[in-house]
């Protein structure tokens, strides 16, 4: 019997945006089970390399799109973990200042090398690629403004 | 000061495509707030209705690749709700059937129509959306091939 597609194409193209950011997900955790580290972790470890310096918590939470409660776990979890550190800036003392232990650096390299997202990304020819990040920086964009967040969120990349 | 990125090509496409799906769900679940509906329940409403006929607890886990126990939580709190209902198959009883109500219907209607997600898409030409589906499909493909996962598994859209 055939299927009854009622379905809005809109709807269509966000259901199958998601789907493929859940199994982003659910490869990068695999991936990521021996050291224990949740797929929103890995996401931090990669920001805080990535950004490089003068990295603080309500930035991290700008970039994760998440309460900064629950950043503020999620941090203190890695930072038990030996994943990153947490510095008073020398200036304004009521800042912390996040940055990378060398074993949070060893841990996002072996997650940049092993990561079998980039054999999902592999099947996309280098012009598809291209094409997929300008969709994405669009829809980034008209979702910022769809939900009035501040230039400053999400950020980078 | 500049920022350092030293980050991978890959990764960064990914970074971007799960921030484009976080916003997704911020939105919807905005729209969605004054009927206390999740984006997960969302996404089931617009399955059952796609899919039509026949649509079983088991085929909705493996569309929203999700664990049973939390799809029937799910299921269980749209019931109550009154958005679907759950009936007995005659032939199989052992075999529960999800419907939509006529509420759910309703609701799944309302927020196909005010979707500012829809709003996000339109920033895309008509090219460009053909472009995004295209590579989606194929990370998709990719993705259920690096899990494992059975053909079966997020079977539509």
């Amino acid at each position: 019997m055939s299927r009854q597609i009622k379905a809005d194409k809109n709807y269509t193209i966000l259901t199958q945006l998601l789907q493929v950011a859940d199994l982003f997900v659910k490869i990068r955790e695999r991936e990521m089970l021996s050291q224990n580290l949740s797929s929103t972790a890995a996401d931090i470890l990669f920001l805080v390399n990535a950004i490089g310096h003068d990295v603080t918590p309500a930035k991290i939470t700008r970039m994760i799109l998440r309460e900064p409660n629950s950043t503020a776990c999620i941090l203190m979890r890695m930072e038990k973990q030996g994943l990153i550190k947490r510095t008073k800036n020398m200036e304004r003392k009521n800042r912390i200042r996040i940055t990378l232990t060398a074993r949070g650096e060893k841990v996002l390299s072996q997650a940049m090398k092993k990561d079998g997202t980039a054999n999902m990304l592999a099947r996309l020819t280098v012009a598809q690629q291209k094409q997929l990040k300008t969709a994405l920086k669009a829809l980034k964009e008209a979702g910022r403004k769809e939900l009035h967040l501040s230039p400053k969120m999400l950020l980078w990349p």
